[in-house]
């Protein structure tokens, strides 16, 4: 956790796409790739068991796999290759049988989405709670509107309210339908056909989505649009909180003082100031996602089977984009807290 | 039309973006907002019928509108003025009564985007017709896999193509869906509240969303999502193309000869040539849209009830982004059409 | 000239980025390299003759030049195509002799960018000197600053302006250094390396600059980077200037009242309101430019000695970004020419 | 150092950012701004004395550091009271006397980025100096040159390796002038005009450079172009790279196999893969900076006399394109290293 993260930063989505944590999912969709291709008679039940006891209590070697990270592009050669030092033989074979490293990493992804999807819902339910509570509470309040930076004409917090909750419900209801959109295995092999599976192919996801509680789909590889959807709507939301942090900091200035901001922030050199830092870096997140979603929609253009450009791109550009909009969610449910009538 | 829109742009969709188009929505749209006013009991049916007799046969005075734009930012006070010249007392006043700019301008985005969806469909249809073809063609056909931009296994055309087809269908349906999420009326009046119609907006609303065979919704002044999400669609579509016409400015490589382009463009220095120019243009396209969108996601960040700076910011971005997605459908289609084995 | 155009566009840069005014800029680097191939003897005097007589009193073909654009990529082909059937034969060959369609278009970029230059010194000379004018008449005058959007401490217009001007004052330092750097002659031959002109091409090159009254430079078919140095300084002066428009619309808010703006935009709803719509569209073209300056970025990856892809790219982003700091600089002017004490 | 940072981050850069290294150059600059008020007559001898004893040997508490980084927004406030704390009365005033947040995060960045920029200059030293060495070694040697993606007509290696190095070249000259233009002291006060200071600000402002060994100049809290500049070039330096990576992925390829890469990344599916990961990631890194440039140059509209928003968003961008651009550079030298004859 650095100084800015504490900040602008995120601690549980930062944990949840942690090494750590990305490692021990790649594990888990290792664990679940061997059980499925027992199950489709791609292995045998022992071969599956073996990997399962390999994988139990298996401590990867950090350095080695930053060494086969920096040599490889991915780190599943490294990775595979110590856990194969495990499997007692003739099981050795069976780990990692007819996947590639893809396979592994975006299924991984997916399964590394689901508690950070869970965060996400939660948090809106906590904004759209809030803002509930507050339109309860300001119900019928008045409030002058102002557009194009000009006093307008008299509106009610009420019409204020409700342009903040909308668009964060539809967020919510975006993100259940990318659940089953997006949440899904990967299983293609090298080149991404399913061909190396021999004909079991297709079996084997199903047992692996099963097993794994994910969706199932064809092999996506290099159709990479359910990922850069995933970033635009990322954009959404913490556009959706930019504009209310934008909104927050206009009302609480002193010449407007619509609001009050409880526990604003503090200046090493003017003692009186209340700064509206929660609402600022709200702002400053949402355009930063906004800049960021397009580093990913460039990463669309994967060449020929697998491009290592394009998704290297995605890895530079969708963690950061995950923590954004964790570090967005967080802070708006911070900043309604402080808000007060003046 | 411009040499560069020759190339890469799109005629169609540039002649529904004219200035002559959008003031014709304009117009659609004041005029259904009268006889809808009529409809709710809000102004006279002889003021809607005087309006209507106004708006037929108008033509602007385009340098006035020019001026106007200049000086208010929107088109809309100097188009009202004008026709409200025309329209005879006492019904003046009931022309855009109660309403404010951005609820023409926006509801009229919205007429011209339908017939937009209209050619976005019809040539995804195109595209996936002439995949689906190819697919039955190549059925079984053999084809080199490469990953990392080097030479894996053999796999076929059927996967290539499939992974060219799948993102497609999910565009269309994506499409379709936004056909009632975003094609909607805007009713807000000045500040966005219905306050200005003293208790008929919301009749208004429903009776002008019928009339001109729109969704209904809340105001969305300062909610930009769903055209933010457009955007974000758009630039999948110019991304999956882009993908594609990186695969086959590869496969076309003298080296690789995987395929051959028909009527590839010429060189003024070496007559040998058949360059993958459409290929290549569709990455340029898909490039141009993923920054644009972002562009997009920056004008979500509306300033208190309405954003001169934010909405300006759509309109600089959006329009360009139409085209480009257009100019990919258009330039995909031709693409396929070069395709040969080789 | 389109409605938004008039608002956020630029007439005179317009016109120098128009279709016309690019073929006649390609046409005089035409006739000056042959002018410059006859200097260094490459090809006959009587040839450069020929051409220039040609090249004299031609009107192109636009629907052919379309037609060509469409086919080949570049525009070339087609304008030399037009231009040769006007050249009386044995000096057909002599006209674009070694040279390739880039070394035409990119010098034919560095001349249009001449007199835009000029535009942008003149307009930056401009502001300066209001802003000077401004230092002296509001001189040790009161204003109250303001840091993250809350009131601070009493500071003077003198440290204001001054911050306004600084950067203004260093974009025009680069601005002039940029002629030197930038605007240079493009001579590479079909594959960037002079080889086609036998020996001659640094002689021609030579000839091609002084005739042309541009710099010299080692063929730079595909290092771009001086091209995307001059979109970051594009997007360093809509930026600086988007700066200023930000503070004017909240100096100028009702509440805050610490300037007035003279003839603010009109509302069609609201009669009172005087929109601060010029300061507006300059933070909404500061953001456009910082977008767009992206996509010239990524214009830089050019695969092998030409890439097609970068290269449309950069022409469907440079005149934008050109286009866009035009305005911002003649609308940076329209604004203080507002500006009041209130 | 993550797994990622492994791949495509850099070690180096990344502890010259550290938060360690970022608070210990903030500690620097207060002893050096105490002492240069000392010099200046704005404290005694004795409270610069008091202070540099304070500062000496003071290690942070961190997590109360995190804590009021999350409360104001910047983490000045809750370092000087610690330091403050450490301070014998009566000189506990004279630290940070008369200065702002932004003064201390300012200059301090500019002390981290002297080394950061001694390394680039060491590495696009290292750069130039092997593809020297290669154009001696492959000169004259014939390559086959391709336009467009297809085979043009044969040129040399020495044009190519020319293409490369010119671009690193300018790179290096425009990171030596920015020495001079961008490492400056920042010293403006709470509102930016060094009033605070009481007239001796200017001579505080002085000395503070010639302690630190930074340029002198006028505050710059909201004249951001200088760095934003830095953001363009740090664009550019990884765009160059991607170029290069981008040629040599393509020259990589088994079908023309112009040139190998010795030890190429490995696959965990295909043992008979070189991938030239080096290369890819290297694109990769190029689009990430291109699109993260774009945020920097938002971050220029900063509203009054500093934007908590335009700054935080600097904070976001500016350290990953550092990073990127040093991964960059030790990339190329790593494929360079790798680069051989077929």
């Amino acid at each position: 956790m650095t100084l800015l993260s504490a900040l602008a930063g995120d601690a549980d989505i930062q944990a949840l796409l942690s090494d750590a944590a990305e490692i021990a999912a790649m594990l888990r969709v290792e664990r679940a790739l061997a059980d499925a291709s027992a199950d489709a008679g791609w292995i045998s039940p022992e071969a599956a068991a073996a990997i399962a006891t390999a994988i139990d209590g298996f401590t990867p070697d950090f350095a080695a796999l930053e060494a086969g990270m920096a040599q490889d592009g991915v780190v599943i050669p490294a990775l595979v290759k110590q856990l194969r030092a495990r499997v007692p033989e003739p099981h050795g074979a069976a780990l990692h049988k007819g996947a590639t490293s893809q396979d592994i990493i975006d299924t991984a992804l997916m399964l590394q989405l689901v508690p950070i999807f869970d965060l996400y819902e939660s948090r809106l339910g906590g904004l759209l709670a809030r803002l509930d509570r507050l339109a309860y509470d300001w119900s019928g309040r008045a409030l002058m509107a102002h557009t194009r930076m000009q006093v307008a004409l008299p509106t009610t917090w009420d019409a204020k309210l409700a342009s903040w909750s909308e668009p964060l419900q539809r967020h919510l209801r975006a993100l259940a339908a990318m659940r089953r959109s997006l949440l899904v295995v990967q299983l293609g092999g090298p080149v991404g056909d399913r061909s190396s599976f021999a004909g079991r192919g297709d079996a084997i996801a199903e047992h692996l989505a099963h097993r794994l509680d994910l969706g199932l789909a064809a092999p996506w590889h290099t159709t990479r649009d359910p990922i850069v959807a995933l970033g635009a709507l990322l954009a959404l939301i913490s556009g959706t909180l930019g504009k209310i942090g934008a909104d927050l900091a206009l009302l609480a200035q002193n010449e407007v003082a619509a609001i009050k901001l409880e526990g604003g922030g503090g200046s090493s050199a003017m003692a009186h100031k209340a700064n509206p830092v929660n609402a600022e870096v709200l702002v400053a997140l949402a355009r930063a996602n906004a800049g960021l979603s397009a580093n990913l929609q460039q990463a669309m253009v994967h060449e020929y089977e697998r491009s290592g450009a394009a998704w290297t791109l995605e890895w530079l550009t969708l963690p950061q984009m995950l923590i954004n909009t964790g570090a967005s969610l967080r802070l708006g449910l911070k900043l309604l807290d402080q808000l007060r009538q003046p």
